[in-house]
């Protein structure tokens, strides 16, 4: 590696399942451009629904039932079996955010460890993350005590680096998950990881 | 060719940039797999706005800004260059679009040099098509008098048959432009082109 280069931004919110996708192969990705990965977690509800006054991927006419689908393919395409359905009643994601924000600040290069685990329960296991318990549960992970971390999610401190977060993502354009940006050029969706890999591999 | 493959239906209207561009390249992803197009003019007027309930994209927050620089990027990555600008004022679509249906109800098989001719004529050369005449003065591309196809334009077959377009497009979960169904199988956004590639390839 002759130059230090920038790395890629990976935005995120747990609840997303193409989020939960692209984190399965991000690592490798950038790994392969000798890339480094900043893990973000975002909210959708943030961004979607206040920012862009839209409604829910699934709450939106025609679209709901095309993400169902692509979701589907996209899985078989993957081998990717999970108990969770995109149907399911979707956890309030905050507590998870906050509990990752809290991880960057606690243990620092752990966030992503973490962002792994999170996903995985949620999506892969089907297990609930909307209680800050549930993600202090986690702790052990990445080395820490779940009874550190749930004082440490419901913090005002953790609320504060969610909300700085957010509204960071949203000043450099972040609106969807997964989206990424290196080199200043954003790329948004899952489907566009192979776009980025092009790009990272000629030169932007 | 062994067996008779059911053709890729490619839909798309006239005024989205992202339509535009697939539509240079779907004809030749689909003979690479022994398949036909069959073109579709349809509205996302009616689907995005009034099924949907969403914003036009450029009306969008952070979506306008992310949408410029993807089909900047997207130009650059496929050498194009066009006359028209995204942020240009956009027409109205609907004289063009039963221009396309007045085209297969009287000159069958030449709908889709007409739309490549449409098409070209909006974004590369960047002239208007909102008003029928405009669209009419396409007609000898296609072998036809631009009177006849006026007439045609204005006629309640041209404004019934595009009527009966949108609603066998919105029937089949169609609301963007590009949008792609094979073998029952929907594929959105210009995108997803590599994904249809690959999908076609494989068997699905």
């Amino acid at each position: 590696m002759a130059t230090a280069r920038e790395p890629i931004d990976f935005y995120f919110d747990f609840l997303s399942s193409y989020g939960y996708f692209a984190s399965l192969r991000i690592e490798a990705l950038a790994a392969r451009h000798g890339r480094e990965v900043r893990w973000h977690s975002m909210l959708l509800g943030v961004s979607v629904m206040k920012t862009m006054g839209l409604k829910p991927l699934l709450d939106t006419p025609l679209k709901s039932d095309y993400v169902l689908r692509d979701t589907a393919r996209y899985m078989r395409r993957h081998g990717l079996q999970l108990k969770r359905k995109l149907t399911d009643p979707f956890m309030d994601p905050r507590a998870a955010a906050r509990g990752f924000y809290w991880v960057r600040r606690n243990k620092p290069g752990q966030e992503a460890a973490f962002a792994r685990a999170a996903f995985d329960s949620y999506w892969r296991e089907g297990r609930d993350l909307g209680a800050a318990a549930d993600v202090a549960a986690l702790a052990p992970v990445i080395g820490a005590q779940p009874a550190a971390m749930l004082e440490g999610i419901e913090s005002d401190a953790a609320r504060a680096d969610l909300r700085d977060a957010v509204a960071a993502s949203l000043a450099r354009g972040v609106f969807g998950s997964p989206f990424f940006i290196v080199d200043g050029e954003p790329f948004w969706g899952s489907d566009r990881l192979e776009l980025l890999d092009q790009w990272l591999g000629a030169g932007g």
